[in-house]
């Protein structure tokens, strides 16, 4: 988590489907990138930002009580109050569905220090009120019940496993409606540069497509398709 | 099932999240009562009523014909013809999600008759015509076939499991967006009580996180912000 | 799949609720023609076609690769420009939530040849620009990878499983908000014809019901009701 | 649960094997007798007997305490100590495998009560014990945990959905390695005789199999197999 | 399927553990080649053959009768009578626990024609006679019901999916205690000699480590012991 | 971790069941101390030991190479070096059957360290090995994949989630044949006494109930089961 991510690359980011992120990095040998079973509390909304982690595990009754996890070094909190501006919280709440991991209080204060967006592997409660927040979170639902019925938060700024998808400190986290997929962080530039080139060229695949042109010959493109390509995108620039 | 609960308890809980509700009941030591799994028909309504219980079992085809899931005495029918005004019809399911347990026949009579809503652990028909009912329903989800392709009803006014959750014959049931949560009746009173108080505190944290407060010191509230809250409660009485 | 299905039956079938049409076919003996765990891309749309069928089995990485998947002859390209007008393809996707079958591309190319829809038993990408198509699309959900990250097309035009559900090239499929239900070809006349009568009994129950009217006496209909019944017919012919 | 059973039906029911009963069922309409999930906690053990049906549902903390549970008239002590001869002990357990329904006490009991056996769609405690009872034990599985963990009984001698299997109090239960089945009481006689007739069929078939036949002509037989087979019948009278 | 793999590969893949295979076939990229979730009928056997393979899918009342699956033409039959010496039969059946997909009487038979073994993602029935046949069976689990219950076989020799691996006719299955892998053909001969080689060292390594050996610089061998392996297994040959 | 755990307290947990241990943690109003999902690859071993813990989450192609997961301070053989006499590693492994988290190398070296056990929320390799060596080890199977196609190993000596149960390092296990129990340090000694004086009693109770005892009275004891008791106890000293 060295050297920054260019600005570059994340406004590029910005632009490409996360279906073309997954397909880049399938290409290049991750099969394991995309975080399965989430959906966007509000759909509409794109998410790039650097994962910023936090770990829970099974709650103990000994050890999930009101006053450990209200004190002020407790990892959830900490974790809040240290994510910047553009980062993602990436909970690892190992898709657990009866009991939220946060509410509004927590996913406001995360918007107003600047956050890019939240994901949860597990449940938000005061779904409503997330919804109309204007942050992009994603999660697997709604629950009502409160985190130390079911979760305990040890750690942040470790690496986590989100809904089967190793996500360190620092990688990528894209989000669209087709859900998130975690960009290892050295990977960035790259899918996100070739990424971009693909989704130009299938914005003018599906052009010809809706026009009539048959599959094959089309996508991928042969050489008239692909010429014809080059073409289009000189007009486009 | 005694004693009625009070109308001043029921108005409260209208008005209380069922995240907060389940935080209480947490409090008190209750650790299962919210309904995983379930989402509401209708988001945006809320219900609050009491709980009257309907119990299927899985069908089997020499009982669960069409002669016999159609007599008066049928605990489905009588159910739902049992029921009351500011009842909620709680309907074990078993999780079922490849048939329904009614469609709109049956939740139009029960909006009819005066219910507070139905939930359902399993599955719905007719989803887009309930949707539109303005009768709170959660349930799994929506499906066509009919209810003895897999269910079979066998009692009503039992104790049921709901989602593994117990819910008692005149138990309060409260469902917002969030999901649902079974009260039981002996503690209504309380949660809807201190429920209230939670919530009014709430909403007080979460103007001030929107304002900028950090999470330590305004949730849980240290002393200098329980005072803000407390002149806060006097001027917006 | 020799003799075609009458313009008749297709044009009844656009106007029976699955609801419906689920029970008519439960009354025949077929306990298993619900593909259970579909949602409608685009609530509100209605769908009916004979099934075109593709098929896929787990990927390999020595045989899914993109050489072989972009080949003329891959079954899942070869069933997309073999669909016909009014044909709903079908696709055995053993219910994998981890990566799409296909996106837009594929979808608007069906919609082009006049597929009266598209049924996955998995995930489709561009979820967003699918629900937009005005095709109806019933999938799991929605996910980013590239199909090869899971999928191999190995065959179009076989019986296949979707959702645990038996499907025969040229069986019909209907599709509404309550989900799938697969006719056996063989079976669609009758259904056709029994399951109007029934929507249109159920109709005038659900007026009833409304009304005011007990279960018990209006659902089944008992003489009075029936009587009833036929002269609200005759009246609204 | 009228009539009691013949005493020639339960002989004959204790040498066929599930497999047979299972078709014999089948092949009268009844496609979901099966209990799924099971397993014998002591294979080789055969068991017959009927039902005697146990109830539980999700604990709760209020009313799932050692004091209630412990009660003479608590379902589950009453339908041990109601338990009589011959009859085996069928318990609604939800499928749970994070606690057990009973151990080697209450087994101990029902076996010093004289029952033919006992099934629990959940788990057992003290399995090592159970295995050397003598009993036959059906069981998901052991899990150390006390029941009031995770159930609570409410009822004995009312119908019961045990492994998505509607049991009837009073319908046989037939266990052997390969799982238990349910048979209708009603059904018992007819089974019964039809079964140990299609199993001595099945044992002359596998000697021929075992001698080198083919499938074809030999299972199920054809003329010259089926005259084969009676003259082996007359021989092994 | 074309050229046969040699006497010698086969033989060497009898002698190699199928956990030093699966490591072989994740070196050369393939991560997806073991068949997760079935068991050995009869722990101890060691299976080496070349797949044929059945796929089965969900059945139909009006397709799956016992008048249809008794045909000689019908698919499980006529791969169980098209089964060589050496074959393995590989089931496609959907990870299906609630029915058989055959039992002593089909698997007598294929052992008599000399298969190699018997693979079924779902169960098998008469599961203690199949324990003590001396063929190598991995399956799910027992179950009692018949395959028409759950199942109708469409087609043979054809690529299936099984427990969400890939088996193409000709593919090498190999089975020991922990389970069953499925070697490509053409990767047959690279991985049966690197196996045989790595499970060599192993056998080394492990002695090394009984006697007290540190993991570090033992497993994977340092130069040391690589050299001391080196004269071990000049001693050993 | 601070003070050590008595020899004494080790010892008694040696002899109490691990029935018993959550039946006294429960009662303690822990009711989330049971490993759901392992079994013994070895029926008959007890185990006892402090926790020695192992943290895995899911494999990326870029960081699960041979290269960094046979470096001497990869987190997983850390943790096998430095596993002490006496500890039980318990690894953190999400529940994934579809690759080991190590074998019988691992697992020997284990045992010549002077481990007590080993619990894997996962599978092992080299199954048959493993339940020879004499080592209690409780997983959820066997599975032939090596670790780097499913996992990564990411920390030791921190906590974990095992089966949904928090383990903290320091924490007991106690594991027989009916799973394993994680038992907080701080409450060791007192369910180890207890755990003792209830599995006494339970031991008397059994030997009344099979000598025709009804439960009532006798399980939980009367005044006069409980005077018989004390004597029996006297006579037993």
């Amino acid at each position: 988590m060295t050297a920054p991510v260019s600005a570059e690359t994340l406004d590029r980011l910005r632009h490409v489907a996360t279906a073309t992120l997954s397909t880049q990095l399938f290409k290049l040998g991750l099969r394991n990138t995309y975080l399965t079973g989430l959906r966007p509390a509000s759909p509409g909304l794109r998410m790039v930002g650097e994962a910023l982690t936090l770990r829970f595990v099974p709650a103990r009754e000994d050890l999930a009580t009101f006053e450990n996890i209200t004190r002020a070094d407790y990892p959830q909190r900490a974790a809040i109050e240290g994510c910047g501006p553009g980062q993602v919280l990436v909970v690892e709440g190992r898709g657990i569905e009866s009991a939220a991991i946060g509410g509004d209080i927590y996913l406001n204060r995360l918007k107003v220090r600047g956050a890019a967006g939240c994901i949860v592997d597990g449940c938000v409660r005061d779904f409503a009120s997330i919804q109309a927040l204007g942050l992009p979170v994603y999660a697997r639902g709604a629950a009502s019940p409160p985190h130390p019925a079911r979760h305990l938060a040890v750690a942040w700024n470790v690496p986590v496993g989100c809904c089967e998808v190793l996500v360190m400190p620092g990688d990528i986290m894209v989000g669209d409606d087709d859900g998130v997929v975690c960009i290892p962080r050295h990977l960035a530039d790259e899918v996100a540069r070739t990424g971009a080139d693909l989704d130009a060229l299938e914005a003018f695949v599906l052009e010809k497509i809706r026009a009539g042109a048959p599959v094959p010959g089309t996508y991928p493109p042969d050489e008239k398709t692909r010429a014809d390509y080059e073409a289009w995108r000189q007009r486009n620039k």
